[in-house]
């Protein structure tokens, strides 16, 4: 039986936490902060680039801002495992709830409609 | 043989936004600033409790907070798709290096240590 | 007459900016996404802290904290310029609805009401 | 004499703290997460808009704006206040230490230099 890549690193990720008795640093609160705090470091790369040139990194720029992706992921699935939340239950439902609320025939191809929704 | 959770929602994600011709608007830079609106949106329920209280949510609550943690996690498959960014590899990566980052020896429940690394 | 601080630091960074011809790179939406990432900065800082340890900080990480928040406030008047928005009004006017808001007979000393504002 | 404006809004909303006994939820953490927060609420009306379109907002977008930016402000005087910092003088010392930074003759109107800076 394969196992999903997302549990796998769920529990990768909870057991290096325990090794390093990190858990008690690691409230929701915390954890939602710095989350934030990487989410802007991987801002940062783009900040003054303009919309094309983001769309054409060099390698090296992208494999730095790959590594803020993956630090982003990681306080992702440690919030969502602190909080004792499915991530991929919750995942599938916004999806749905997203498909809902921007319906193709009303939103299709609009910046308009894209920015009012 | 079973698909990946990840691979999945990666690619509904890309005929969502296909659907949608939103591509145009999702630019890396522009995702880059909506995953961290996203994530000051998670943050922002846990801004004003104490570290205790953000470990103990109401169901409710903790309904909203899994819908802000998946909006985010929607992001960030779609940063690492618009960039052809390999998500999986990099976050496989990113935990190795932390690994050696933060060696269990040195580190152990110290929050000194912790927040000086 | 005296200058007010805030008038003087407009004009400052206006010749700051020009002096080096970057009014092309501070849009708005750069200089909110810039602005973003520096209150980010100045966040990180804090993230691993107790809410007691943020309220006593050592000298050296005070002058740290210090720049990041004046980084800030160089976006901050920076966007407002660029917006043509008069910042000393918006910040009166702001504070004036905050006060409607919160009245101090509702919210006083309750986190409860506090967060459910 | 004339009282400096960014003195009276400190002043004025260190009143407004104590009169609803929230000083106690105000720890320099908090504040700086509130900041975050704000700030990412301002970035928000920016993330779909190409930068031209930043410039050029609304009347009723600019208003919402501004009091976005008010927002952050208010929270930024108060963590400055909760920590002691003189504001005024970390600007200018920051501003300062830009210009040391960033020489005329190096980076004008280069956006390449400006990004590496």
């Amino acid at each position: 039986m394969q196992t999903d890549f997302l549990d796998e690193v769920r529990d990768e990720l909870r057991e290096f936490v325990e090794a390093r008795d990190w858990a008690q640093f690691q409230s929701p609160k915390n954890l939602a902060m710095a989350l934030m705090v990487e989410a802007g470091e991987l801002a940062e790369h783009f900040q003054w680039m303009t919309e094309a040139q983001s769309r054409q990194l060099e390698p090296e720029k992208e494999k730095e801002v790959a590594h803020e992706i993956a630090d982003v992921f990681v306080y992702l699935v440690r919030i969502a495992d602190q909080l004792g939340i499915d991530l991929k239950h919750s995942v599938r439902e916004k999806i749905a709830l997203n498909a809902q609320k921007y319906p193709v025939e009303l939103v299709r191809g609009s910046a308009k409609k894209y920015t009012e929704y």
